[in-house]
């Protein structure tokens, strides 16, 4: 198994190579999408999709395209997430955000186009496949990133900011905006590896924690982090009244949530026959997170 | 052959169902993108996609879902377009449009949510047949809808504003913002089918005229048509300083480069040995198009 940097650093080799091969677009439309794409972050979502397929018996190569397919959904996500019409937020990854960059139209647009050339290369690798692998990895990603997912708990997020908080909600969201995403990356890379049913679905649970546990901390480091070591403005959801863990339950009790779904994390891990090292790595890191 | 009537009927029994097969998802968000898509328009694209597999020897029971996605495309292209930060128009197939009736954040997100949808059901029905032509219809269609089709001359045609007006410019942006949906349409439609690629490229060249000949006359028609007829403002072109057809040619030579089109686009449709009346009946209501 390779490193956490190591995938880390094939990813951000193959993600705008990835971008360039929907073929040639306009040059101002390309400089905004690759701003984004390559404004840093963690890689976390292509990295898991990779670790989970190669370590399931899969071939990293093959799953490449998926794995800059995730990262450009969750790209284009912070990109219409930082719109003024949505969060307002002007800086992301210590630079100006998109829009604050190319405009609101340019910023609109690399969203769509990003969320459209993810599609785009994932049905390209699937035609390349002699089996159904890439395609249903293709579907598990869409479904995750869609309506019922990723997208539904954004649009929750969004209305949430005047409705009375309940745990139910707040729970919605988390579980969409940030897990499903997640669980997206850890079941593509095991489909692709061709894992059984059962393994496909304990990869799923542990992201699932892993989510939940990350977007506790996410709110945490919200009200307790370093603007400037996280490279975003801190105490923006208190600003914007968003629904949070810490909102609905102060952060004594955050942090034992979070603690609580990491040991779950961990369980759904030892549940897996393979070295899951890079999954327990990043779960543990999450107990003391700093960006 | 049915009728383009018929076909239409069959749409827009098919589009709700399939935008509510993504899954439970909040119901803002469902209503959303359930009042564009049930708006009315043409459903041009989804009958054009049914009747050239129909008219290829395919089942448009089973093209029904991809017919479906490119009508989710062009209704998420519309609404992303009529935002404030786009063209800023209020009023589309004589009704509010998304962002007035839903704001802004919600319009977006409804945009997102129908992109998504659209991969999302084009996967799932690519995963059910037995062969590869679910997904090469999904690729041609992503591809079509991408940074180097609808969406590269989306960016074009905003960026226009600012641009001294040549031939290149307006062609690029017609041929992509316009053009490329319909040639997908056609092109997804014979795929499915089972078309070879020299019939599908035929019936591509059919799309790509047609499509030129449809945006002439809507520039046209932005100039000389009645709003009332339309549901839609007129006007809006000059208003912002778009780069048409008819700011570049004039009245006249548009009219003459539109017939031109049309011309060749019953050429290609000549090259085809199936029943295209409903091709060629679209291509020749172009000519004193109305609506």
């Amino acid at each position: 198994m390779r490193s956490f940097e190591e995938y880390r650093e094939t990813v951000n080799e193959a993600l705008l190579p990835a971008l360039r091969s929907a073929g040639p677009m306009p040059e101002k439309l390309e400089e905004s999408m690759a701003y984004s794409l390559a404004a840093g972050g963690k890689r976390l979502r292509p990295v898991l999709l990779l670790a989970s397929c190669e370590t399931a018996g899969g071939n990293s190569d093959e799953a490449m395209p998926f794995a800059c397919a995730v990262e450009m959904i969750h790209t284009y996500s912070l990109i219409h997430d930082d719109l003024p019409a949505l969060d307002n937020d002007d800086l992301r990854r210590g630079k100006p955000t998109n829009h604050v960059k190319f405009g609101e139209a340019g910023a609109i647009l690399a969203g769509d186009g990003l969320l459209n050339t993810a599609a785009e290369i994932m049905a390209r690798a699937a035609v390349q496949m002699n089996d159904t692998r890439g395609i249903r990895a293709m579907a598990c990603i869409m479904r995750h990133a869609g309506v019922s997912g990723m997208i539904g708990g954004q649009s929750v997020d969004v209305a949430s900011e005047k409705m009375e908080p309940t745990e139910e909600i707040v729970t919605y969201i988390h579980r969409h905006k940030t897990a499903d995403l997640l669980e997206a990356a850890v079941e593509a890379g095991m489909i692709l590896a061709g894992a059984s049913q059962e393994m496909t679905e304990s990869g799923r649970q542990f992201a699932r924690h892993y989510g939940m546990a990350f977007q506790m901390t996410d709110d945490l480091l919200d009200v307790t982090g370093d603007a400037k070591l996280m490279g975003k403005n801190t105490g923006m959801d208190a600003e914007q009244k968003k629904m949070t863990w810490v909102s609905l339950k102060g952060l004594e009790k955050t942090r034992k949530d979070a603690e609580n779904e990491v040991r779950l994390a961990f369980e759904a891990l030892d549940r897996l026959p393979w070295d899951m090292s890079i999954h327990r790595e990043l779960t543990g890191s999450l107990i003391d997170r700093k960006y």
